[in-house]
């Protein structure tokens, strides 16, 4: 047998199959495991490694559905040559026809797998030549500005084309100087507590997103939750809490999906005036908005300078690059300067050249029109096959905007749910690390990514859902 | 007049000429200030920012010096078409001939600025075609791997690279599982702030890398120095402050240049084992030795596996890559997967993908074949030529490998140099602020960088440093 040695961690929120999955795919991406080598039988790694026999035909699912190893009859799982699956393109690999040997027990669903996950972006229609040619024109550029540590606070002329498209798409008025960029929200929220004077608490959105919170819980900061209303975050509930820094996703609540109205935004910046507070508002994905008029971003009310905006190009353009910035008050952006003024800028100075030219060029603008319209259709299709399908069953939340949507599947649980849809291909997950206790998560929700699949396959990842999850009612 | 408005900061350790300079080349490459139009003359802009004449003066007289702005005869500081610059290459315009008009009072210097900074590297002999190709070929590979966020700990195949690598050069046995990449030394320094129990002692070498230290302290650590001896880090007074982590550069104690023999890198490991601490080994520029016989990491001789080893490829290859990297012992490994799991990955998978390539081809090994060589030769010209002019009037610290050397300009102060070094047109630094109290630094030290100079440049340098420190003597 090859020699496996995963590093499987049991305490870890990670299931064992994905760790799994990720190992084996290393190793092969890494050359360690080689073409047409033979994988264990289920059977034999499960003994193995001490995991169910469950763990290990979930894994190998996934390769398969990926491409990266296939199925010969009646003689088990063989490494896939990895220059061909880089030839057939991204993603899900189709067209990897699964083999159905008992002894391999692979799953009774033979199709490739359908991933709702979050994060995921389209690719197929992103613009390569047009990025290609930016980051090659940046690559020849050969100064010292690009191959260099670059510019502290991120490349002048960036920052500059950043403040015109906050201006025009969102409203904010800022000067290039009070833009801060860094190799990802969470970068970001590490600079920012660094930066931060204490006091230690950091009111948040209840449920509210998980990867920031986990970053402030790592700077030593105290969470207060702030439940949500029907106008999202409760200043009413913000001030009992004693904070005087708030996190927030007003333009689209994360996980939830609530537009705060303009209302409640006048209430919150009141409340940040009155008690000297800071609003740090993460406008991650306000671009994709299906209904209704665009609501500009709080900080393009904010006239007394207390929200910090965040924007990333994560989900706008693609999360490959790493590169999100913030804007901030200018008391601040002069507390930064000084106080970290030995920090280098996180994002590579080829990077920020090559977004430099594509925004100059207009790229961007034209790539976020095309973008919003795909991922509209692909919303508008997600909740008329799930009106469709599912009917009554379920409730859906959160389908104004944005790449995902949650589901409350009444009266059943996740957990059950995510076996059932892995049993037909589907891989869908649960919301609830996004509460401060996940415990409190409604153990109905599924949250529903789809900002990768094509409408096809949302229709077809649908019709799936409704037969693992209703077929026998 | 063209309206000016920087954020100056008087209370910043950066310049006031710095600040100013960087600000009027940001506005420039923004296209904000354009071609052709006339910067406003000395006397006016230091009456209008309320700042002496001579910051204005060093301000103007180093975008001079690069190209920026060019001097019309008995007209004034005209800015140059950005194309333009961009056309001639990179770094310190050569060529640029600066005016001698009296309103102007352009230095007597009329000679392009030589800039000792620290961290400069050589562009000239950079592999550009080599690394465009990998870059290029990573880009065509249009993957959710390379497009999208990317494995959380980094791209295994990159990681496989570097174990091979670090094997190769450095001694050091490690899994492709226990490395793990970071956005730069500094957002990985936060990342173990993050992962590392407390206690909050941190001990570091007096002196001792300040873009490190800061972090530290900004993550709430409290900074234990520990004095070094000729051996570097004294490990019987590292056991006196108590701490039980501690910080170290042992192949070229950063900034003073001790390589610690094995005797005293033994006595370190033994005092880890004892008690249970944990050593973070910072190898910045281990590939840069010039004498004597190479040492292994410190990491190469850990059989108790409590090194936490820190890499990057800022000065083997390229800071604009914005790459570091760290091994870490099994046990953190896994405590980093299950503590820091909801972390994005902050290097650009995009780069990563090229770094491999550059990696897997043999590039990168033959590149720092040549650098070694390159930055050898520059090394040794620097020695004899200050050797030559300086003689017995400094003496030199920390000569026998990196990137940059101390001098010790006896009985001089550094503010001093530093400005009649600038009258000649030479930029060299005082390396005061790694010192925990800068003021304990000897003024009499001058820190030269040389790895983005010519040998010409560096023999043009201290000719001219010798004229503006000794011609009167």
């Amino acid at each position: 047998m090859i020699s496996l040695t995963p590093d499987l961690d049991r305490q870890s929120d990670v299931p064992l199959y994905q760790q799994l999955f990720s190992y084996l795919k290393g190793q092969m991406e890494a050359g360690i495991l080689k073409e047409n080598e033979r994988l264990p039988s289920i059977r034999q790694l499960s003994v193995y490694l001490s995991v169910s026999k469950n763990t290990v035909e979930t894994a190998y699912q996934q390769l398969l559905a990926e491409g990266y190893i296939q199925s010969k009859l009646r003689s088990g799982l063989y490494i896939m040559a990895l220059e061909k699956l880089e030839l057939e393109g991204s993603g899900a690999k189709t067209g990897t026809t699964l083999g159905s040997e008992k002894t391999q027990q692979i799953p009774k669903s033979s199709l490739p797998a359908i991933n709702f996950e979050y994060g995921d972006v389209e690719l197929a229609h992103f613009p390569v030549r047009q990025w290609k040619k930016c980051m090659v024109e940046a690559l020849e550029e050969c100064t010292v500005e690009v191959y260099g540590y670059g510019d502290r606070q991120g490349q002048a002329g960036l920052r500059t084309e950043i403040a015109r498209y906050l201006y025009q798409a969102r409203g904010v008025v800022c000067s290039p100087d009070q833009i801060f960029l860094s190799a990802g929200t969470q970068t970001m929220i590490s600079m920012l507590c660094q930066l931060l004077p204490l006091p230690k608490k950091i009111a948040m959105e209840e449920p509210g997103y998980n990867g920031v919170r986990t970053v402030f819980r790592n700077h030593g900061r105290e969470i207060i939750p702030v439940p949500l209303d029907s106008d999202g975050l409760s200043v009413e509930l913000l001030k009992q809490g004693g904070a005087n820094t708030v996190y927030v996703t007003p333009s689209h609540q994360f996980p939830v999906g609530i537009i705060m109205p303009v209302q409640n935004r006048v209430r919150l910046l009141q409340w940040a005036y009155e008690h000297n507070g800071y609003i740090i508002e993460d406008d991650f994905d306000s671009e994709l908005r299906y209904q209704g008029q665009p609501i500009p971003a709080l900080k393009a009310m904010d006239t007394g300078d207390k929200v910090i905006y965040l924007g990333t190009f994560s989900k706008s353009f693609l999360p490959g690059v790493r590169l999100s910035y913030m804007v901030l008050p200018e008391l601040l952006a002069k507390d930064y300067r000084s106080k970290l003024q030995t920090y280098s800028q996180s994002v590579s100075p080829l990077i920020q050249a090559a977004m430099y030219r594509f925004m100059k060029e207009g790229y961007f603008e034209s790539h976020i029109r095309k973008m919003r319209k795909l991922y509209q259709a692909r919303h508008k299709t997600l909740l008329r096959v799930i009106q469709e399908l599912f009917g009554s069953r379920v409730g859906v939340i959160g389908q104004k905007s944005g790449m995902h949507l949650l589901l409350d599947v009444y009266n059943r649980s996740s957990d059950e749910l995510i076996e059932q849809a892995y049993q037909q291909g589907v891989i869908v997950y649960t919301p609830r690390l996004n509460w401060l206790n996940p415990e409190e998560c409604p153990p109905s929700y599924i949250m529903l990514g789809f900002g990768g699949l094509s409408e096809e396959k949302i229709r077809d990842g649908i019709i799936r859902l409704s037969k693992a999850w209703f077929s026998e009612m």
